[in-house]
């Protein structure tokens, strides 16, 4: 099933995948001379929102954690991409040790990683599960929401190595975004990490992805002849908010004006008569916690209570004190009168699937991955690298491929950013050697 | 639907899928770092033999013909890999020339060039098929089996470069096994030809390919502790032979004798009971032409004239005057009673589909691959990177994954033969440039 679009498909995205479509041979060669220069990340999602006037990439997770949520059709696709980024990444490796999240409840969050397991299984890893659980002293077995055993095993550090009881991986895979800082077992190990360190979210931010993306979409927009504004959403950030003190409210009101202003000048030069709108969420964040919807300077003026309990903190009890203010895409696709978001899962350069996120209790304004959200995940059916060009816009492999082509414009953000965040992280270990 | 594997699966097979399974990390591992150091092929075909004692390659085509039989569900397979292949070999390219066989009335092999097309677009390659057809003076639509439209355009030479009438590819992507000799149109091309020229077979030895295949069998063998016997078929070679004037006939006897001597020195060590037989083929030659199973020596002497002519030339009329004599390997696995051989094919490193050639007419000693021979294609229904590790040997996704190591073996041979005829080119030409 492929979710109605309930926008006439008369508008600019309808040029927009044509514009890629036709520009395909253009478009993938662009991409594949990227990927000779820039190293691409392991692996990631992006969080797609489709208006129908604009197809935009709002969020990207480099630590993915709903590979069981993809058509397990298509779990060869991810067997090979895995086997391409092991071989470039570490290529003398064996054994891994795959270190997820540490909430142990949530049967489908455990579920990805015994699917993630899987995957790399097939690639020929031995692969064990190394926990970051601070009070697991031995083996825990945990089910998963399909009722599959997973071994959770405490890490050990030996020197500059970590292993697990009678295994020496030659490798770690981190699927825990680090909200918490970068645990100190895993820090400065001869071993390789993969993603690094420093790609979790005590030192990523937001607004760094994408001020890349900015980049990216410039470039792409040039490529192919479209405004970027189509594919990359306006933003800006606040730096020193304290939602729980009532700080920072001045600089959230002038930033908030800012965006709405430029997102209403847009609507005008393209003549879309929706009302704009912005999203203020945490710099540094993820699992939808520390997100508010606004549409006027008034929504942040004066904050009751209650938003200003919700906007304060977020995963690992984080206190949130930096924010992007990022332009609102509204999500007018839907499944059943439902509104369903479009998730693209990537390994390697190679988009491996997706799914909908697909919600009946929440607005097109919305974000649709928050505490409590309960979505259900609706797989693509086909995948996202077989366009029929001699078919209309619209119809599901080349809105699939269009889907393809956005996600990895923000992965090669993403990987714009890591190599920022490990050169400076070189930089200040250099600094603190000569100090 | 999974052949049914006649023999019973108790003996040494089962083993050797056990010990692959087991030694899946070393063998991924392994495989790894042989891409590291040797370039990959860009795509080939690979036939087995599967005897249930033994499960070895027979034949490995650099020019692969059936993309066509695949699952179709795993044409996303194809074009992942086709875009890690493109990217290795010349990321560069927009736009391929796609140069076919020459045999326009083959409808399934045109369905071929219009899959190979299709996954080559589905890169983002825009691709025209430039065709060698002597007589072909302007474009010509041919129909494929499926009905499909393909045009087929006359390539033109001008300076170091080809094209097509307003047309010209960064590269060129043969898919003609180059049976009469590397067309002087494309000789010494500015532009990247793949495979290159010299892996045709005027140049190619199916010989230089098994030698290639000792040292990786060996290695194999040493790495997961097996008999390399177990997936090696034994082989002799004769280099002065013409059947249609009944010379080399003491030389192919003497062969033949010494091939079948292995083979039951083999068969006694393993308490093998089967009658040895042996394949002599065409050195250099595809198609399943000049192909005839001895059982003895006597099959070799005194040959009638029928056979003699059969022997005597293969594809586009070339005489045949080596031949190499390859153990026979029993076809052990049967679709409703017909004898089903299973074909693998193969994209950059990675094991793409593959399909089992049934045919009811045959027998399990003899090359299902001739002409005449209307096999019908059963694909695979799974993919060949995704065992079951915790199963038995035997099932499904098992036996793929074997089959899918022992045709990477195959490839990895090839890697090693292109290699070798590579450099005796270069090596060729530098020596005519001192001349």
């Amino acid at each position: 099933m492929v979710p109605h679009l309930t926008t006439s498909l008369t508008g600019p995205l309808r040029e927009l995948e044509r514009q890629v479509l036709d520009r395909r041979p253009d478009i993938e060669h662009w991409f594949r001379n990227q990927w000779i220069e820039h190293e691409v990340p392991f692996y990631s999602s992006v969080d797609l929102r489709n208006s129908g006037f604009k197809l935009a990439p709002v969020d990207l997770n480099l630590f993915p954690g709903g590979f069981n949520n993809l058509n397990p059709d298509f779990l060869p696709l991810c067997v090979h991409a895995a086997m391409s980024a092991v071989q470039k990444i570490c290529p003398d490796t064996r054994r891994f040790i795959l270190v997820p999240e540490n909430h142990t409840r949530n049967l489908h969050y455990l579920q990805n990683v015994a699917t993630l397991k899987r995957i790399l299984e097939a690639v020929g890893l031995d692969v064990r599960i190394g926990s970051l659980i601070p009070d697991l002293t031995a083996p825990q077995e945990v089910e998963t929401s399909a009722g599959e055993k997973l071994l959770l095993e405490p890490i050990v550090r030996k020197g500059n190595r970590v292993m697990l009881e009678g295994f020496d991986p030659c490798a770690v895979l981190v699927n825990n975004d680090l909200s918490a800082g970068i645990p100190s077992i895993l820090a400065g190990l001869e071993q390789p990490v993969v993603p690094p360190l420093v790609a979790g979210w005590s030192t990523r931010r937001k607004t760094q992805h994408f001020h890349a993306y900015d980049r990216v979409a410039e470039d792409f927009g040039k490529l192919i002849g479209i405004d970027p504004w189509f594919i990359n959403p306006v933003f800006s950030q606040c730096g020193k908010v304290n939602f729980a003190e009532k700080e920072g409210e001045d600089c959230l009101a002038a930033n908030v004006e800012f965006v709405l202003n430029e997102i209403k000048e847009k609507y005008a030069e393209h003549g879309i008569t929706e009302a704009p709108f912005a999203i203020v969420k945490a710099d540094a964040g993820t699992y939808g916690m520390g997100i508010m919807t606004v549409k006027s300077v008034d929504d942040v003026r004066n904050l009751n209570r209650k938003t200003r309990n919700k906007m304060s903190v977020i995963k690992e009890g984080q206190p949130v004190h930096e924010v992007i203010i990022q332009e609102g895409v509204y999500t007018f696709e839907t499944v059943n009168d439902a509104v369903a978001e479009p998730v693209l899962y990537m390994i390697d350069q190679f988009v491996v699937g997706g799914f909908y996120r697909v919600h009946t209790g929440r607005g097109i304004d919305e974000n649709l991955n928050a505490p409590g959200s309960q979505y259900s995940p609706l797989a693509f059916e086909s995948d996202c690298q077989s366009p029929d060009c001699s078919g209309k816009p619209g119809m599901a492999p080349n809105r699939f491929y269009t889907y393809g082509v956005v996600a990895r414009l923000a992965l090669l953000a993403a990987a714009y950013e890591v190599e920022a965040l490990v050169e400076r992280a070189s930089a200040l270990e250099v600094k603190a050697a000569n100090a």
